[in-house]
């Protein structure tokens, strides 16, 4: 069952939901996760950059917390979905969405994105390195190598001892040895030249990745999402029921992440044209007349939840 | 002297500057150095909470380096003055001075900030929690005590063992074991309630320690200055120079502070009252006919560099 539905019927049935954690990741199918990060392009390469440089707010046992852009990628919850374990970081502002889903009073709330296991420690090194800094140009003189670039975000190391550099500091953030590896995969201590000028780290760095991180033609992408509640029923027994969808796209043109956004939408046009939805103005989809009609049609297109859980 | 004369000196005697470090420190004096975290407020307290909040720029042995915030207060220099240590950390953009100080081609030129020894390794834990953040409002609901505020910047912890979370946090970023005192001496952690509300995190820690670190009556501030040059005089020989200014305050009225940033803008303009300065339009004290006349009388009010150096 979708959220919305799933909050309807626990409420209906007199229960008091304690927790939601709802986290979603556009991801790269096993079967084409060709690379060390686990982690390919499939939805606007800036954004992935940028991902995350506003505070994170959710509620957590009833204390509103606040997770600063320096720890987004390192304070991250651990999220098992099909057996698989996730890398769960958290989503903007997700305590505005506690009225829209009708959850006033709710100690638990936290919208979060996934990321194949390792990739946000690895990230993390490019967050405390300054490299997703999109708010000043780089001035330093050209042409510029990568691995001159990277050095001017490491202190007191000479160029031909980048790698040393980077190992130490990777230690200062994590013991994942693979992140290292990670990290030089991408190219940023190559020699080539940096073919932008006057423009931010983060336009850099974007740049040099959206070459090693394109999604080939043949490759398959996924959407991973998992809705966890946690609530007590009419007669106070705790209950745990996460519902999952995974979605794998056909190949780099239909992508899982195409459907999943494009299909609702085009659902959505439809049934505003026959009558089925009559709201009028700008509405939000968590009215019943709109997710109805738009989960069952999806249904017809491989889109279904599924649902598990019991008391705990 | 003042760098603009040790520059122009040097350059004149035909020698090549290599290295230019400029750290100045609003601090308070050692007899009125009576708390954790050896620092009053002597300057705008906004903008010594927000410090930093702008990637720091420098160059270092050639290469362009940036700092950016979420190191700032962990990648810092030790500097000694007259056989104190200090920390010193970047300040902004020390390239825009290179031109001004007509230094075109030198290799390292970095500007900072002197804070006493040890401020910077737990300043650097408020940055991390995320407390200097002035971008959002809390919005947490209120009365709101500054532990439980505290608490929304630690995961998965209980308000009852907020102690032990902080000093595992503080763990992550330093082995400083008098970073927990420092933090809890501001009153970070008590039950008080946080007395403004619908603010940012920084307005809440900035009226936190407003009056903590308030300067007494009686007490007494100082100004640290260190220029520190290395350069190649005519004949190849290395040479550094360094040139300090320490000032001392009578008291919190005729603070060093008010008397360093004061006396030089009050000379300035008799100067341009009695014709000595004939520069027009807006201008940096960069000019000979400005700094001269003004240096000079500024050694009556007790504010003088002594120099020191030789070859190494």
């Amino acid at each position: 069952m979708s959220a919305m539905k799933i909050i309807e019927k626990i409420k209906a049935d007199g229960g008091e939901i304690k927790s939601f954690k709802s986290y979603t990741g556009g991801l790269i199918a096993p079967q084409s996760n060709d690379n060390p990060w686990g982690y390919k392009f499939t939805w606007n390469p800036r954004n992935v950059i940028l991902a995350g440089q506003s505070t994170a707010k959710f509620i957590e046992h009833g204390t509103f917390k606040y997770i600063p852009y320096q720890r987004l990628f390192s304070d991250i919850e651990k999220i098992k979905v099909n057996d698989v374990i996730y890398d769960g970081y958290a989503n903007r502002d997700s305590l505005s969405y506690i009225k829209q889903y009708g959850l006033e009073g709710i100690p638990t709330m936290i919208r979060g994105t996934l990321r194949n296991q390792g990739f946000c420690a690895a990230w993390n090194i490019f967050v405390q390195l300054g490299l997703t800094d999109d708010t000043y140009l780089i001035d330093a003189p050209v042409p510029l190598s990568y691995r001159t670039f990277l050095s001017g975000f490491l202190r007191h190391v000479s160029i031909n001892y980048i790698e040393e550099a980077l190992k130490q500091f990777i230690n200062r953030y994590t013991n994942d040895e693979s992140v290292f590896e990670k990290i030089i995969s991408t190219g940023i201590t190559s020699n080539e030249i940096v073919p932008i000028t006057n423009v931010s780290p983060a336009v850099i760095l974007q740049q040099l990745l959206e070459k090693k991180w394109a999604l080939q033609p043949l490759d398959l992408d996924q959407i991973v999402m998992s809705h966890i509640f946690v609530y007590n029923d009419i007669k106070g027994k705790k209950h745990q029921l996460t519902s999952n969808l995974i979605v794998t796209g056909e190949d780099a043109s239909y992508t899982a992440m195409a459907k999943t956004v494009g299909l609702p939408l085009a659902i959505a046009v439809k049934n505003i044209l026959n009558g089925a939805i009559k709201l009028k103005g700008v509405v939000i989809p968590n009215h019943v007349s709109v997710y109805d009609h738009t989960l069952k049609e999806l249904e017809k297109y491989g889109i279904t939840f599924n649902d598990s859980g019991g008391i705990i």
